[in-house]
């Protein structure tokens, strides 16, 4: 076998892209599959920033799409970011060029997965994205992979480090998401516009992905209901733990008779959970295969060499000359993303509600939930010091999410209720 | 992209090959690269059997080493078991007849995986083996492909559901070694000779495995080190709980300047460890990368399904045309695996030494110890009812085992002590 030089042009080069360069610095033998794999081209936004690595031997270009439609490369590697703009360009480029593709961009798989597995599955290159969900945990592997030999019905996990890291350091030091925060984004942890973070959108965007992979089904971010932490309070953090249960951000998809339902929420994990003991920036992962049973994977999320390995890993693919669909399924065969009406769904669930100190208060708030036909799991009742007010907090038995809904909005107008309570999940996991 | 369809031949129907005829049976679309594939042929030790998937259909070999070799078929699945003997005939007569071989053999792949590889890699056909470790859970893919972009500096794991099972029942129900394997033997989940699971060698073909696809060495099963779970007394797993520690069957593999180190002991893990609460029959496994960290993976390592499974996407992976090595470096290149004397290992230890309850026993042994400079981490000593003397236990901190060893035989011949100190290591996870 003679050993073939593969061309590799990296646009974009962030901590990931950095990290990529500085691996491949390092093994400039690297060529796990036979062939030889060699940066020769870059993009970044500016050329003259102080690097690690050493990028004057490299062909240059201010702009990404050029470099995607440069006949020098033979893979081009997309760490731009953002679902739309150059990212988007660039990769559309490269494929209709015939051109394999590594990206590690989640935004741009999960909105627009769909026609660019089309447009590679077209070309017959290879669109891989395995920095784009839990870094160097080979969750998108696995999922696209491993579990071809069974059919999976469920995948729930911890997907997003910096949300992982503030709800520890919540708990750790007592102290509000908004200090959390402040201290996550001088360190580094969280970035200057938290949004897509703290929002939820990133899991959302990850999960979006595993869905497809894991379900044969066209990516559909629009269809995720995705709730982020922001709202997440340390007494809900301290009283859930008094019930046995951690919160955490959990991204989850499910298929059902009717759909397939992908959510973020803020949930509750029982302590004893290998996700409730996820800690810092870690991420984790359930598989749920019919044959298989439940799979488990944890690994950093985040970072330069993780991140960067998980992007060599697949260049490494690109050179074995595998050919497979990009989502599971080929892009023509994807089933359309039926969501479930999220009302319909049914599981355990936290109330925190406010009271004021008088009697009768639980009398009144236990006869509404009976009347609604909510059972309850577990009840608490604490006083608090300054929560302007007395907590109950209760966890239900599975209930419809409708019924819950329509509970509390009858607590919310009981005389000793002082505001809407509080509705946290209880993770389905 | 025309379909092509890959002619699969089987030989043995056991477990995993009934699951994987089943699993077929259940998906006769199974096309998850765009090929698809069907079982023709099959060979087993008795045609006439009873079993769940009907095979009058296929064409039938008596022998498994003809069907390896007939024109008939395209991808030659090896069920049969056993290191020599006919498995490995089949196995070298598909390969050297250009077919692509999938294995669930452990044994045949940890003693002559060298040899095989080169075989395979002379035929340009792959040679994959999912199912050999972990069942479902992809061990092996995870090492193979995914941590290409890192160097691997360890795996330590838990690999076999038998002794994992053994051990969680005599924690849980008190009851012997001898007590619980007949009940696991009963219950279908040890075998009527049960040498190879208790003995440690099936986690030793396993952890052999892991270690040439980790550090691209050929794989040499009888360079490692390998200890069972038939010694492990209820006492140690009682008096090791005490001190936080739950008796696990460990089996590491790690790198060093000196060479590498492939290990099976029963050994301490924390009781907060992931590893220690993996109950039942699950796998778990931690690779340590120097870029990404620290990936843990957890599954069911055996069963129909999951094996099966493991089978399935393994010729999934053949359909894909994916040309790599067996183990990471191709077989020419692979490095030799040079063992690390176990006498310079280094780590921490658990020792129960027996006295005689008298004044002076435990001066006598601490004594001893400080002589020969081991440093005790903890220390307990504890009356227990029927253990014929006074059990005293103690953790050391790190210590080279030459040392551990030299101490034991001191203090075995002090005067208080009854018998040899028992020794367990702690797990370095």
């Amino acid at each position: 076998m003679t050993q073939k030089t593969w061309r590799v042009g990296v646009a974009g080069l962030g901590t990931v892209g950095g990290g990529l360069l500085q691996f491949l610095a390092e093994r400039p033998d690297f060529a796990p599959a036979g062939d030889r794999a060699v940066v020769t081209a870059v993009s970044a936004r500016s050329r003259s920033r102080p690097r690690t690595v050493d990028i004057s031997s490299l062909v240059w270009f201010d702009d990404p799409v050029a470099l995607a439609a440069s006949p020098e490369i033979d893979i081009f590697v997309e760490l731009v970011g953002g679902s739309d703009g150059p990212a988007k360009a660039a990769v559309e480029t490269a494929l209709k060029a015939g051109k394999p593709v590594v990206t590690a961009n989640k935004a741009l798989i999960a909105e627009h997965g769909a026609e660019l597995a089309a447009l590679a599955e077209a070309a017959g290159v290879p669109l891989l994205f395995e920095a784009a969900v839990m870094g160097g945990t080979p969750a998108v592997k696995m999922l696209r992979e491993a579990m071809v030999g069974d059919d999976v019905d469920g995948v729930a996990g911890i997907l997003n480090g910096t949300c992982n890291f503030i709800l520890s350091e919540m708990e750790a030091t007592g102290r509000s998401f908004a200090e959390v925060l402040r201290e996550a984004q001088a360190m580094g942890y969280a970035e200057a516009d938290p949004t897509m973070d703290v929002g939820g959108f990133d899991a959302g965007h990850k999960i979006t992905i595993l869905a497809a992979l894991a379900f044969g089904c066209a990516p559909n971010f629009a269809a995720a209901e995705i709730e982020g932490i922001g709202a997440v309070e340390l007494l809900d953090i301290k009283l859930a733990k008094d019930l046995g249960y951690r919160i955490k951000l959990v991204a989850s998809a499910s298929r059902t008779a009717d759909g397939v339902a992908v959510t973020v929420h803020p949930s509750l994990t029982p302590l004893s959970h290998p996700l409730a003991q996820a800690g810092g920036a870690l991420n984790a992962l359930f598989i749920e295969g019919r044959r298989i049973g439940r799979i488990f994977i944890q690994g950093p999320g985040a970072g330069a060499g993780p991140t960067a390995a998980a992007a060599a890993a697949d260049i490494a693919d690109v050179m074995t000359g595998a050919s497979r669909p990009v989502f599971q399924a080929p892009a023509g065969a994807l089933k359309p993303f039926i969501s479930v009406d999220p009302s319909r769904s049914v599981g355990k669930a936290y109330l925190r509600i406010m009271v004021r100190d008088e009697p009768g208060a639980i009398a009144a708030i236990s006869e509404t939930l009976a009347e609604c036909g909510v059972s309850i799991d577990s009840f608490l009742q604490k006083p608090v010091e300054g929560a302007g007010g007395v907590p109950i907090v209760l966890v239900t038995h599975a209930t419809p999410e409708s019924t819950l809904l329509d509970a509390i909005s009858r607590i919310e107008k009981l005389q000793a209720v002082l505001e809407r309570p509080r509705l946290l999940r209880v993770a389905r996991i």
